[in-house]
């Protein structure tokens, strides 16, 4: 059987609780600041971009926010929801009639309202004329519009915008904090999103290894991860570029974009290391495998890889609510590298993982980042709680860039065996991450691929996985 | 055998001679203009964007006509040449050291000179100096930009801007129809890959043929397509989103964007229509083959079937220089049902195609578009001349947005046999397309795909393709 999974039915009502938990997080907001509960959430979803002077239209994916409190997939729609009624109201743009000639049947409102699940949907030339009819009270309307700093791109998500907007009252700081912490905790229908993206994009990496040979280009494992996941999984969308590296370029952290394409021959001795993740209905998962390309460890690359499996294996088992994130990353570093960590792994301990590959929230106000190597890549620095989806991702490369530089620093070169690290030199490097789920007394691994270096060359020549009936995913804690 | 296709060489001189064609264009039109052969033509490369506010980066595509004259691969670079030498230089971005732990090797000025075969190689920072360092006459250098109207999008390409422009002379009005007109005649080089991309989306497309089956979801002949392309075709990119229309869905002359996403099964009795082509090194192919999900046409689907084969088939056999390509369509809609195609082919007969898919160039200065019903839709009026690769796609559907109302105009609704019509409410569309090259006494089509009913029906019933060990490329005209 190709697949034992299909795509599952999609709950809107994921969103519809969604809006209630932004809601209601507002409503004690404003009381706790003896502010009235009036006025609207405001958001505009994403639009179709076009390539340059071209009109080649670019595969529109939604703005995650938007995706957030409405799921809606379609471009040029704006939302609200009423603050004193719990009211939710979209905003369809309104079709020209040759768009049913071009691009397909213009639907009714009717049809939003229904398989979106709001109170009303107007059209988007009626935002303003809506929102006052709609507003209970006297005086400008007032309109919490989303506008906040992305930690990790460090950009400012945009505020909407629509024609008469300047007849409203606007709060621009108020939204972004709220709405980014009800992302940071998923709902028990958001896990089920992401556990079946991580089902299908498991399954898909274990078809890769099991079809993996030297000889092939780094690109054949690519196509084969997003074939499985379209064809039998129904993800036409990846959480991020597939990194398909071997080799050196498994040293490069964010390998696999246009200028460095997955375009390597496989040679018999690599390693790769296959960061690569399907999304399933907006939300997402991240997962990287590292194995030798012909399907055996030698025992250089069993050092490594056990070395870092040990460090995954560790986080995971210690996960729970009250763990510092922080203090989980440093032990990481200890494990793995005496202390040098940061030069054999410059990239953070992992990050949250919802509908961003990188989930907001890693920094709410009033927390820092750590300036120093190694933490200062981490994309957060929180204590874990309940309800949190974050990777975790040890690896362990051999970067000419870092190394060299700490081999001959005076303060650092005593710390390593220039003999033993000249061995790895065209080693790349390994990484292993799994999508954990934080439970209330403990983490539940959500990715299911052969970890052992025995489970990977079983199935690397031939066997089944999952290699018993038993369940795929892990619980750690008490249940 | 998965493929009997490899991905070819790359050849970069390709865009030398490109350069050559441009840099000699524009000398004429100067010398004719009686002036100085002096001053530079300066471009700018695309950039990669991210998703809104997050750090998502989409997978980056060169600006076409950066790609054409450059074939740069990687994200912000400018490009020159010098119009009085011809030398052509080259501005790459100046990476931060940390880009090589993430993003992969930084690589030397030379490396870039060496693969895209350039004259000189700086940093995008040198440009104003470099610019004036070169320029051998007095005053301020002049700089020839690109800056015009794409007709399929009525946008206007954006103009070069660096730091440092406001001491340079610019000329915005010169420089853009001559490129667009040099793109419009394919090189011996260019038509090459053109052939390629045809070669492995025709095959990619017999193979979604032998694969299809009523119960299964329209995305899944999407994957199967983008999988052969890629996996055995070293196509990263499609020319355009794929459209898997079945049934109905085969009216809808755009399906398959993120409002209308390919996600319907596939019922017994359906026609499919498969608009889907391949792109490799930035050239494209735009294919569409029309066929019944369960390998057998019916008296009705053969009919609507036969009549758009007859007229592709027609339209190929007439073209070469000289032919209108307004007459061409206007002969296919005669053909086709009887002075009332716009009504059942609301769509032009065929565009150019090359870098983008719908290729610039179609309507020059001086042309307009005619403004009747079909017409109005062609992407060019112009006559055929050798070295044009244009698509040749008529189609017939039955789209309710366009019948009903023509059928109800005291006008027009005589011609309509109500009874005829209503058998096919719901059949949907069928179209054929291929990609034409114009020759220099008649034309070659480039695509390979079965396209008489039994050849269709033997292929998906299992027969091989090529049916014989002839040629796969007809050519028409006396050779």
């Amino acid at each position: 059987m190709a697949s034992s999974l299909s795509p599952p039915e999609i709950p809107m009502e994921l969103h519809a609780i969604n809006r209630e938990k932004v809601l209601n997080s507002l409503r004690q907001k404003l009381s706790l600041s003896a502010l009235r509960l009036h006025g609207f959430i405001v958001l505009q979803g994403g639009e179709e971009q076009t390539r340059y002077c071209s009109d080649h239209v670019d595969l529109f994916r939604q703005e995650s926010y938007f995706a957030y409190l409405f799921g809606v997939k379609e471009p040029g729609f704006y939302g609200a929801i009423d603050i004193a009624t719990g009211d939710s109201i979209l905003f369809a743009p309104r079709l020209p009639a040759d768009y049913a000639v071009w691009l397909g049947e213009i639907k009714p409102l009717s049809y939003f309202k229904e398989i979106y699940m709001v109170t009303r949907v107007f059209y988007t030339d009626e935002i303003a004329g809506t929102l006052h009819d709609l507003y209970r009270d006297s005086g400008k309307p007032l309109l919490y519009l989303l506008h906040g700093l992305n930690t990790d791109s460090n950009q400012y998500s945009k505020p909407a915008s629509f024609e008469g907007i300047e007849k409203f009252a606007t709060d621009l700081d108020t939204l972004h904090p709220i709405l980014t912490e009800c992302r940071v905790f998923k709902s028990d229908l958001e896990l089920a999103l992401i556990q079946y993206a991580n089902d299908i994009s498991s399954e898909a990496h274990v078809r890769v290894m099991q079809n993996t040979r030297p000889g092939m280009k780094e690109y054949q494992l690519e196509s084969m991860f997003l074939h499985h996941t379209y064809m039998y999984g129904g993800c036409r969308h990846t959480s991020y570029t597939c990194i398909c590296a071997t080799g050196n370029n498994s040293a490069v952290l964010h390998y696999g974009h246009a200028a460095a394409p997955n375009d390597k021959i496989l040679n018999d001795g690599d390693m790769a290391l296959l960061d690569m993740g399907a999304e399933y209905h907006f939300y997402g998962s991240d997962i990287t495998c590292s194995f030798p390309v012909n399907g055996k460890f030698t025992p250089d690359q069993s050092l490594i890889y056990n070395a870092v499996l040990q460090a995954h294996d560790a986080v995971i088992s210690t996960m729970k609510p009250g763990v510092s994130w922080i203090d989980m990353h440093n032990d990481t570093e200890d494990m793995m590298a005496e202390r040098l960590g940061a030069v054999f792994m410059p990239h953070g301990l992992g990050h949250f993982l919802g509908l961003d590959t990188h989930d907001p929230g890693g920094y709410p106000k009033g927390t820092e980042r750590v300036n120093e190597p190694g933490l200062r890549s981490l994309r957060t620095s929180r204590e874990l709680k309940e309800g949190m989806v974050i990777t975790v991702e040890p690896g362990c490369y051999f970067i000419d860039a870092l190394l060299v530089p700490a081999m001959e620093s005076p303060k650092t070169s005593k710390f390593f065996n220039v003999e033993a690290i000249s061995r790895f030199k065209s080693f790349g490097g390994v990484r292993i991450e799994s999508d954990v789920y934080v439970t209330s007394n403990g983490s539940k691994n959500l990715t299911s691929c052969p970890r052992k270096t025995y489970e990977i060359e079983a199935v690397m020549a031939g066997a089944p996985w999952p290699a018993s009936s038993a369940s795929h995913s892990a619980v750690n804690g008490t249940c």
